[in-house]
């Protein structure tokens, strides 16, 4: 079987993007379809990159001084009520318990979509006195959000997530934790997923049911479409006053505390994979890969092919590396094919001639290039361009983002620049009936306010602009 | 404030124990009622303990070949019915979600109390060939099970739990499975949690519905019940033959897959405490323990004090001990008394005494004895006493135990044995009618049976027994 049999599997990630994703998140094993509508089981091969993601985040997470703690599932209808926007925002989307233990439930419970408010009601709880802050808690859960179409890890009815919820004793203080973990975010997406991410303020049309204001990172597909990889809200005292968040501050007064929340979930997985993967398949960055460094045999019957391949592996693994032996009965094209698709960032080939000459053939999977190295500190060599790759794919991923950044003086410009697959920045008045003639006419949405950056009129009305804001079109 | 003061917040363990729990529990911030009736929200405190504990046993699955995956929260109540035994036993306590999205669901949707059904039905959709098994999958979730009456961490509507399913192509494998996964647990319980434990099969009355023989660990708590800490499932092929869990053989023939599943939850921390707790409050096995050790000040204002117990933190983060310095406003003997309830194993006490003689005064929590020891070296001495204060627990609750189990050869004699708070052994003829006699008379339930111990007569009926048993009050 030659390498364009295994390809072929796959959609044309050209002519057919959506279906290229479907083909490669199934044919990974990464994910498939539950049994439920919307529903989504998140294979060993996908686990294992959240795996990956949650302790390069967990460990942020707690070196910034949060704790993980668990609220519950089931949160009260009447919860969702008592914020107004909240309500608005969730309410359409909630699954509702009706009955349980075979009886009706005097109350219908919702299965949270998000925690603010459950939360809200705890911190009230605990929370006496200025010394008792900050509150500052994360909790890593599933959500549900009911949704009419669906897609694997960019939107199910369940996810996975962490949400980060805090309470703090001044505005100050709240508005600094959002943009810190905003900052933790996209340090982690680019030192991490190996994603160039643009952070910025959303408009209010954009922003979370209940935020005073929501800021979200804004990563670029292959497609030119915009993922939204995480968000960070601020969320003044909105909810402090919904669930009476208060303290006895230091002057002897009862003060509502000022709260955020920041959240982001298994959607990185399909940011992981739009970002970086190309017609053969996935492409992963090493420190999220779950295995790093595949080790494929050449002519593996032949004496010392299989033993030196061992050797190897445990060189790799005393360095902690993510290895696997691939001694399967299937041919090194094959295996080629399969592990390439499975986006492991290093191949190591080893056979007899390679082990005559004290080398091995080592295939990068992002440059799709080979090379040889010597078998003298091959676990150094290994470490070495596993820390390469991970650069290289965020310089890659950086330099094709940067090359689709367009500036648009008119609908026209806004159009032609999302129809082309680019982030389009424009100037705005920054009034809603601007925001919604864009989306109705190009299908792009606001993503984020260009921060810093201005423009003399709006490219939409014409008048004086206010904003510069990044259109683009969205999952 | 004296140390008794706070002692006073504690209900008396010996007189009250129930009240004791419940005091523990809320009063060490391990966990909060929910707003919904029987729901927990495990605090920081309790989720670190739990975090410990997931680590730990995480480390065992993957080591034994497993890996982790996610399946979806709902499932259709239709799987529960193609299992008989199976709804039947869990039918009465499903939450169920009829509404979602705004609309009635056209099929109501369990939230999972267990994932049996949902494993194999996937199971099922991805076994081909025999070359795919074994299928050895885990996961790290929530489940609901509706409660009449519950108690944090011991029985909860909601609770967080790990659950392993696995398929095999033979009675064999899959019960050599059930039994290591039991090993598992029972290993990591005595060496992490410092509980003994006895294992051993099931009545019928007692095992998993719709399992073939359930295999549990019995640990005693302090007033003599037993709690059941963890239970492994040999499933025959029941769940296969219901949702059609086939391979082709080598020999060519189709046949159904042997299934286990096993599982450990957030219990495990209510074992914990009713195990090891005493008067004071919790005790942890440093282990588990959030903090392992505590540095106090003891006239914290003279000079070099602070700088001491800094110095003394930084050497045992070193040795990757988990530290805390409690340099807050409070006295020394309020500090003591707070994280001896906090159950925290070890206490340093650094005053300037100590630092001219070159000592520390270090409190073991498990025996509240006190001992000086040289600071040269002290973070060595704490990792030492830590492993110390590990075992000894583990001795300590195994003699008390051992002193606590009984045998009995009438009815009196196991009425007399649970009212006394022990583990009852008894010779039981195997009929379900003894077996619900001993339970209306006596509270107690038949916890495991006694492997390879045998007895003459049926302490209830006097027949010929066919079975030891451990008869016991259980949580």
């Amino acid at each position: 079987m030659g390498k364009e049999n295994f390809v072929e599997q796959i959609a044309d990630i050209d002519a057919d993007f959506p279906q290229w994703y479907t083909d490669v998140v199934l044919k990974t094993e990464l994910v498939d379809y539950g049994p439920v509508k919307g529903t989504m089981v998140i294979r060993p091969y996908g686990y294992a990159v959240w795996e990956n993601i949650q302790a390069e985040l967990d460990a942020r997470f707690k070196a910034t001084g949060h704790k993980n703690a668990y609220f519950p599932l089931l949160i009260p209808m009447s919860f969702f009520t008592k914020e107004a926007e909240h309500v608005e925002g969730f309410a359409p989307e909630v699954a509702v318990v009706t009955h349980a233990g075979g009886e009706e439930l005097s109350e219908p419970l919702a299965i949270r979509p998000t925690s603010e408010t459950i939360f809200g009601s705890m911190y009230s709880k605990w929370l006496q006195s200025y010394r008792d802050l900050p509150i500052m808690i994360n909790q890593w859960c599933n959500v549900m959000r009911w949704e009419k179409t669906t897609r694997p890890f960019l939107r199910t009815s369940e996810f996975l997530w962490q949400e980060g919820h805090t309470a703090h004793a001044t505005e100050e203080e709240a508005l600094g934790e959002t943009m810190k973990m905003l900052g933790v975010y996209k340090e982690f997406a680019e030192n991490v997923l190996a994603i160039p991410v643009i952070c910025g303020r959303k408009t209010e049309k954009e922003k979370f049911a209940g935020a005073v204001a929501t800021f979200g990172m804004e990563a670029m597909m292959k497609d030119g479409k915009s993922l939204q990889a995480g968000t960070s809200h601020y969320l003044g005292q909105n909810f402090a006053k919904s669930f009476d968040i208060k303290f006895l501050d230091k002057d002897g007064s009862q003060k509502y505390a000022y709260t955020s929340s920041w959240g982001v979930s298994t959607r990185l997985i399909g940011a992981i994979i739009m970002a970086h993967g190309d017609r053969r398949g996935l492409v992963l960055p090493p420190k999220v890969a779950p295995v790093q460094a595949v080790i494929i045999p050449i002519a593996a019957k032949k004496d010392g092919v299989i033993e030196k391949c061992l050797e190897i592996k445990a060189e790799l693994e005393k360095m902690s590396i993510r290895v696997e032996f691939d001694d399967s009965d299937a041919s090194p094209g094959w295996k080629f094919n399969e592990w390439e698709m499975k986006g492991v960032p290093l191949r190591i080939e080893v056979g007899p001639r390679d082990i005559e000459n004290g080398k091995a053939v080592i295939f990068r999977r992002d440059t799709c290039n080979k090379e040889e190295y010597s078998l003298d500190g091959i676990a150094d060599t290994v470490k070495g361009l596993l820390d390469v790759v991970q650069k290289d794919m965020l310089e890659a991923a950086r330099a094709r983002r940067d090359g689709r950044i367009v500036y648009a003086k008119d609908m026209k410009g806004i159009l032609d620049g999302v129809e082309g697959g680019n982030f389009v920045k424009a100037g705005w008045c920054g009034c809603r009936e601007c925001e919604d003639k864009v989306k109705a006419e190009t299908a792009a949405t606001a993503r984020v306010f260009a921060e810093g950056e201005t423009a003399e009129t709006c490219a939409i009305c014409g008048k004086k602009a206010e904003h510069v804001i990044i259109f683009a079109r969205a999952y």
